[in-house]
């Protein structure tokens, strides 16, 4: 337990020294980042001094109350600066949520006029929640079994075992790679004609899938086919896995069902919403591949951008946007949603179930990545669309509950629980805002964020009265 | 095969019995019954008498086929009289579908002035499709093992096969209980001021949970709270296991996990909503819990009367009716949707995966009636959620193609495949009609009733090549 507290110190060391970068760096709004900076960078570090950093006895059940508790520290520090600046408490703590979580959703309009610190702000907050949310999905969900990502672990260490002695060097690994793509986004966008500022918030919010924009227009701003092209790559890049990357470089092996999975559904579904566009609304080829292509990347990776507003193109693409939004990237990397490889283990699940129905004698297994997949594997992938399935509907009836409308209640809650950011309808579709939700609405759809983000069961053992059982007599 | 033939042959004549007695009764509109009668009943004659009606030798494979083509078939001989009346062929096709399903969704108006001799087809093939589906689900889905219904099986034979030794007994007593509560019903409603034709064609269409009516004000042409109450009663009565009523009545054991599951969530559901009702509408309770519990009834038995248009109670009540969609009755009746046994077995199962994440030394089950759930009958469960959602998914994407709104194509999609009726929205909602969908979106939902009311895997099954090869190979 002393250990889970000691982390959340260093957690707001860590953010209280951003805060003191962005302080130095953007003197006009340096005090609204010296009084949070100061606050978190006390309490941290008092909490860090007063507690020990002996990880030794840490049980599964003390990682699931580390990385519950984390992340809300996150959230609330990264939320400081914005109470500060100019939102009320709910706001700024549902903006700092879909931050941290990289989902991108926003109540702050007005963004061409915002000073720089807060936008530099709300992009640091997707870039190191990018970065978390691939360390938390490499390191501690396989870990905590949670919604069947032992099986990623095999993927990631077991086999890269080898080349990999120890997390140290993997997490380190991580860490160039990203930032690595951070500096190539940016130089790109450089080269487009993005001012330094623009290219390295987006670049941050590009790679970390979180989508947030300096301006209004969110990528639309960006009048550019060269920059839609760049960013649609690099979007992509951010929502793969990265164990991959490192075996990749590494190896030089390149095979995974999971990239492969990914990189299909976004050819065919490209593919379709373009020719379906072309006929529909009589774009050109090529406006029409880097409209759909654009957008339906920024859905599937769970970034958010938009550069133009798709739910006018008629039902039927508000239908396919609304189920990309369930998609998902790849586990390891920034993206959220479902996830390919869980899509990948659920179908080849469904297939020999389906299979054994009516041919008992032949024996079919469920295989990922060449592998039979464990049954508690399995049932966990399982378990994690049950649980995506029923938090998403008590989420939606929620909304309801609160007066929102029927788009708005039920994409708002997917696009919240797969931290993906816009919506479809009026109000929170790409072209809208949140800021016109009532509180109760954006506390649900903050939950909603924090939920999709921890892969909802890190968070639901908290609320079991056994886990507090179990943590008590394990001290 | 030959038996797969044979069975298809009875249907139809059968069928064909059926519109004998319907012309025989009115004389008015015979000439619509008489054409189909006989075309069914010498097609379905002959190919029985050509076939054998020999089972031994048959294999789930075949019961797969068998299954799926007598809902076809039945779909097809109930629309040649509505066919003759005055629709298209998708429109009677798409009738008789929601007819023999019990869904209950209409495309046809003015039925107040529709001549009585095609009510009363419509509430028979409900009445008979209420009865078909019990068998399908009492006797050929857990042979098939479709969607953990094998779990039905050991409840319905293991424990029941002490009392009642063989099917034939048990299909008796099933067919005895369905038809004394469809004389009950019938009599409460000429009590309650019925007129004959009215408390038939209605007691039919109530517990078959279909919701077929005479009229176009559905129920609510019955301006009358005891009618209202007894219709409620008996729609509740056809969503409850058949097995239950024959092993109460039979040895009094009562006892029933799935039955105190569905009174539990009605019981909740309805305080709820009523007291929600008389906050925000200002309702008297009496008129309150009439009003909710007539159609939360209607909807969660799957039946799909209403009294009122209670999408017009605002965002909540659409919410909370869309979600009681989703819901369903008892395996083993009349009812559609998910059922209470899978939503039960889905949850503990759900409780059990993440209780093992955090205390994985401590042994959890997943328990059904009181017995350990076996594996494969787990797995079955959750599939078919998987399938499910699934179908809805790609149904409500079909339906968004062929231009419909949001909120149609999503509850249309869900209340076709649940089989229950109505949907939300102006076009399909309770105070709508099926009827000014375009063709293609009629087909889709026509293939959904199907669908839902096999409960989805059954159909899928046949799109396997693997299941024709193995067919094949198995002669």
């Amino acid at each position: 337990m002393s250990f889970v507290v000691f982390i959340n110190g260093l957690v707001m060391v860590f953010f209280a020294a951003l805060m003191g970068v962005v302080a130095l760096l953007f003197p006009d709004t340096a005090s609204l980042f010296e009084v949070p900076a100061l606050l978190f960078g006390f309490l941290g570090g008092a909490l860090a001094l007063a507690t020990s950093p002996d990880a030794t006895g840490l049980r599964p059940l003390h990682t699931f109350l580390m990385t519950s508790s984390v992340w809300m520290v996150a959230a609330l520090c990264g939320a400081g600066p914005l109470y500060l600046f100019d939102l009320s408490f709910v706001d700024a703590f549902f903006e700092a949520m879909s931050g941290i979580t990289t989902t991108g959703s926003t109540v702050m309009s007005g963004l061409d006029a915002t000073p720089r610190g807060i936008i530099l702000w709300r992009a640091m907050l997707q870039a190191v929640g990018g970065v978390g949310f691939i360390v938390t999905g490499i390191a501690l969900l396989p870990i905590l079994k949670v919604g069947g990502m032992q099986l990623f672990r095999s993927e990631s260490s077991e086999q890269g075992g080898k080349e990999l002695r120890n997390a140290t060097m993997f997490a380190s690994a991580t860490l160039q790679i990203y930032f690595a793509l951070i500096f190539l986004c940016g130089l790109l966008y450089l080269i487009g004609g993005m001012s330094p500022f623009d290219a390295v918030t987006h670049a941050m919010t590009t790679l970390s899938t979180g989508g947030y924009s300096g301006y209004d227009a969110s990528f639309g701003h960006f009048d550019s086919a060269f920059l839609q092209w760049v960013c649609t790559a690099f979007m992509l890049a951010g929502a793969l896995p990265f164990a991959w990357y490192i075996r990749g470089v590494r190896r030089g092996v390149w095979q995974s069902e999971q990239v492969s999975a990914m990189l299909t559904t976004l050819a065919l579904t490209i593919s379709g919403l373009s020719l379906w566009l072309m006929m529909v609304r009589g774009e050109t080829l090529f406006d029409a591949l880097r409209l759909v292509a654009f957008n339906v990347v920024s859905i599937v990776t769970t970034t958010g951008y938009a550069t133009t507003d798709y739910t006018l193109w008629g039902p039927f693409a508000v239908a396919a946007f609304f189920v990309l939004t369930a998609v998902g990237g790849a586990t390891g990397s920034t993206a959220g949603g479902a996830k390919a490889m869980r899509w990948l283990v659920a179908g080849r699940a469904l297939i020999a179930q389906i299979r054994k129905s009516y041919a008992p004698h032949r024996v079919t297994f469920v295989k990922y990545e060449g592998r039979p997949v464990a049954p508690d594997a399995l049932s966990g992938v399982i378990a994690f669309f049950v649980l995506y399935s029923a938090t998403f509907g008590v989420m939606a009836i929620l909304l309801s509950f609160f007066g929102q409308d029927m788009s708005t209640a039920i994409s708002g809650s997917l696009t919240a629980l797969a931290n993906v950011g816009p919506g479809v309808g009026d109000i929170i579709g790409p072209a809208g805002n949140f800021a016109t939700l009532n509180t109760p609405s954006k506390l649900v759809l903050t939950f909603g964020m924090y939920l999709g983000r921890l892969e909802m069961a890190t968070v639901y053992a908290l609320f079991a009265p056994l886990f507090w059982r179990e943590l008590v007599s394990s001290r």
